[in-house]
């Protein structure tokens, strides 16, 4: 395990749109390094602010967004990436001057286009898109944990024109104080690595699942289900609707690989072997 | 974890054809049981009957046929399917008397035809074609376990028409004495159900790594890897060769299931959801 860098500057007031697994478990992660002073959540409902509170994930939950980001100097965004539309809408009214946005969004171009269609150019250049790569079947802020990114890569997509050098460096400096392996991709090429690495595995265990539920034996086969396909159903009971998000986002990069997919399976069954 | 049962008579000399994860693990299970007097292994090298001796697999190790056979009350045969054909050739020349056959195999129609076109019909009337589900990507008789089958399910395939209730009645004893679940399916039952559970999951997997492999970018592709992927690799790091005879061994159940897959991923390709 590597030793997390205590060199970084804590951040004194994190606002963390979205108080998940992935939300929660940087909010925690800051916290152990000693590297923010308060962490204030946005809670839709009273429920999901008693969640996040009694996960420890933030010290305050308020159902207004304007409360939740005065005066902070991060933003995180980490909901699903349909809704970072609205939240990079709200942000454009009312971040604060000396603030920086990231996120932890599965899929960056179309992240970015959301930016672009509402935030101010000097409010983009602090937008520094990201993607942690870890995660869990298991979500909410209950799931959240303080180690879930040490020594998990952290991807960063910087647009050479539009991002700012020095929030780029900020950024970098905090994944890397909170144990994570932070490399830099551009939009384009994170979206088309991660269709191969993640978005195809997952379309491919929802639509194998998808297949035999429409089984007339489904029971017997769940029942019987030996290790291959435990693996199967494992992956495709990540949240459904999240992911049909993602893979919308990125479909012209999944549509190809699926097509390639169903190439070698048509091949393996033409001729019953690869 | 269940309790084996110690009620089993036990058998005086297993031959084992085929000394491998599948194979060893039953001779080890047995042993550990108290369930068998002697275990002799065919070996087909001096290299594989040193491996099988070092592992405690086997007690003796031959290069004959007919040697590993002789006396020998319960025949194992825990090869690749398609190398069973030879197997029951062999075995139709040299079977003792007494002796009962059960195999390991994944496929069970297949096995049962070979077995069919030679084995003379008393002998075949002493052969119980089973299916331990159980295994591990690591194989070999060094990866064998003495408790691989506890509390994993075993499936006998009967024919009602041929197999003897005692010879039946016997191999399920035996399983049961080694820890596993028994149950009875017909042959057909067997294959239509493990086409869905194993046979397609695995297909799809080595299809996936297929296509991925052939991308440009493959080794970024592997470097970045996430959850999802890595259990794809790990399912597809079986023996191809051993996965393809199977495919081809059921063929006719894994092509309906093949084709219902492909159309939920065009369905996922054409509309980005499923």
């Amino acid at each position: 395990m590597s030793q997390p860098s205590v060199s970084a500057k804590p951040i004194n007031k994190l606002a963390l749109i979205g108080t998940g697994l992935i939300g929660g478990s940087f909010a925690l992660a800051l916290k152990k390094q000693g590297l923010v002073g308060q962490v204030v959540g946005l809670a839709r409902s009273p429920e999901s602010a008693r969640r996040a509170l009694d996960a420890g994930v933030v010290d305050q939950a308020e159902e207004s967004f304007h409360k939740v980001i005065a005066d902070a100097d991060l933003v995180f965004i980490a909901t699903p990436v349909k809704a970072m539309d609205a939240v990079f809408a709200q942000l454009a009214d009312c971040l604060p001057e000396q603030a920086l946005i990231t996120d932890g969004g599965s899929v960056k171009q179309a992240v970015f286009d959301r930016a672009c269609a509402h935030l101010k150019q000097f409010q983009l250049e602090r937008f520094v898109p990201g993607h942690p790569i870890a995660g869990k079947e298991r979500s909410g802020p209950e799931a959240a944990d303080a180690d879930l990114f040490v020594d998990h890569r952290v991807i960063l997509t910087p647009v050479a024109e539009c991002t700012s050098a020095a929030a780029l460096s900020r950024i970098h400096e905090l994944w890397v104080g909170v144990g994570a392996e932070v490399e830099q991709l551009t939009l384009a090429e994170h979206d088309h690595l991660l269709a191969a690495t993640s978005h195809l595995p997952h379309a491919a265990a929802f639509a194998m699942v998808g297949a035999l539920l429409r089984m007339e034996e489904r029971h017997d086969v769940f029942r019987y289900a030996a290790g291959g396909f435990r693996d199967f159903t494992r992956i495709a009971s990540s949240d459904p609707t999240m992911w049909a998000d993602i893979f919308m986002d990125n479909r012209a990069e999944l549509q190809s690989l699926i097509a390639r997919y169903q190439q070698e399976l048509t091949v393996l069954n033409r001729y019953g072997r690869l």
